[in-house]
């Protein structure tokens, strides 16, 4: 089943302590789109430059990736520079060229209105809301924000939200939202703005989702080298929501499974981790989804007892 | 299984944002000691002063632990107080009066020596040493230790795990003791220093065991208010050893299981997540097995899929 995924395009500029890379595709959206298109038909929609590359073109539509919302427009492409520090857990942002992206207004063509998921990276909830109430009728949709706009925009973000049947962010994010810092009550607050299905990620700790009074946990997977963490929380959305279309889930039925819901918040972590193995998305010209389903394996092999 | 129980009986004043105890019962082994009881009888060694109070010791015995092995001597016990920060996260200690802490060399009552199961909370490295060396042929002999003796007894310390089958530290420990961040290859070099399993702590963020190539990773359990952190951790180390005691399992057995050691872990969990619920041991006072075993269900729902 189809999935529409909105957010940024860009170039990343990245140091972590194993390298630097320069300059290299990255973005939210395209983190999301590509971990979601080992599970389903995904359509992008961003905003790019006229320097965007040929060969970054040809990565996302070589996986199958939809790019007729993908707008070019006169100009540079949106571009992010920061430095990981030594234990990766936290980074500091160089360079923050807005670029065409500062004039992004999304328009989804009009094949994409009527697809059945919906996942929004995060942009300007404004933006959010807009694309939202162009989609015709979603199973599902739902999307991630930042502590930016919890900060500046909270009302508009509130308004946001409250149309949406998941939301997917971090643990600060989640207490800052929230005003809560433990976790569960932070959650139960949370589902009460809008979202009946809330996912936190909590980076190389694992990830949480909270539904009604039910919720599942799952630890992060062990690498032995994190060379570039960037994007790993678009590939956790990717491989969640993807995972939920191809089975062609509807979160509106009221329930939370040991099932589909569970198995997608590990798909989310599986895509994560593989993220984390190679800078920016290097390690998506060579993954596969026979090594996806080994690692999602490998999950239950290291956490059930 | 019979479990002797080395450490710490002390007195605590505990600050936390949920309040203030002035003096309460604490010390490692008597929470290891009061964890463990509930699966298996334990026997423990430590001193106190003549100021230990009837009542403490009446806690002690009516859970069935076995006090021959606890020194009484002219003085005060053991005093500590520490307060955390409002997360709970940290702590910082505002006393240590080692009192007649500072002369503790456990001597094992003839009828320990024999017992098959032994964990040593953290003391000095050389005291253990000497517990350990006082043992006749136990199946599992384990222990904890501290950043402390990390840094200021290594060779000490190092000679002293040697011996041990498996090591319970946690994660800023492991990272100390190997000098490597990633708690992977922390856990590949300390299985390299003798114990043949290790676990590490991750304190809400769970716990880890690795044993040969193989490994296990639970979630901490979300407690809605975790009123006192404090001996929680040793909480943890009673229930893992505890309930290897009470299924007679011999870790020497080459193999770590789906079964009993993630049992154990799960097991350890769970005494330290109830520990959190109430100031100091209170929460013992009132615990049952039946709560014990309906929270480790509880583990099972939450995090299997």
């Amino acid at each position: 089943m189809s999935l529409v995924v909105v957010g940024s395009v860009a170039y990343d500029g990245v140091e972590t302590p194993h390298g630097r890379v320069e300059r290299m595709l990255g973005g939210a959206a395209t983190y999301i789109s590509l971990a979601a298109s080992y599970f389903t038909k995904t359509r992008l929609v961003g905003i790019v430059g006229d320097d965007f590359a040929a060969e970054d073109t040809e990565l996302l539509a070589g996986r199958g990736i939809d790019l007729e919302g993908l707008e070019r427009t006169a100009g540079k492409t949106f571009f992010w520079a920061g430095k990981y520090t030594d234990d990766m857990n936290d980074r500091v942002t160089l360079t923050t060229d807005l670029n065409v992206f500062a004039d992004f207004n999304p328009k989804l063509p009009a094949s994409y209105r009527d697809q059945p998921y919906l996942m929004l990276g995060n942009i300007q909830p404004g933006l959010q809301r807009s694309v939202r109430a162009q989609m015709k009728n979603p199973r599902l949709a739902g999307g991630d924000t930042m502590n930016l706009w919890i900060d500046i925009a909270r009302e508009e973000l509130l308004a946001t939200i409250r149309e949406w049947d998941f939301l997917l962010i971090n643990d600060g994010e989640a207490r800052m939202l929230s005003g809560e810092s433990n976790l569960r009550k932070a959650a139960g607050k949370i589902l009460g703005m809008g979202p009946h299905t809330l996912v936190i990620k909590r980076g190389e700790y694992g990830a949480m989702l909270f539904r009604g009074d039910s919720y599942f946990v799952v630890p992060g997977y062990l690498l032995e080298d994190v060379f570039d963490p960037t994007g790993a929380g678009d590939c956790f959305a990717g491989g969640f929501i993807g995972y939920l279309a191809e089975q062609g889930f509807d979160l509106s039925a009221n329930h939370i499974g040991r099932g589909d819901l569970s198995r997608a918040v590990i798909y989310g972590s599986v895509m994560g981790s593989f993220c984390c193995e190679k800078f920016g998305v290097e390690r998506f010209r060579s993954l596969t989804r026979a090594e996806i389903d080994a690692r999602f394996e490998e999950f239950r092999a290291f956490t059930s007892f």
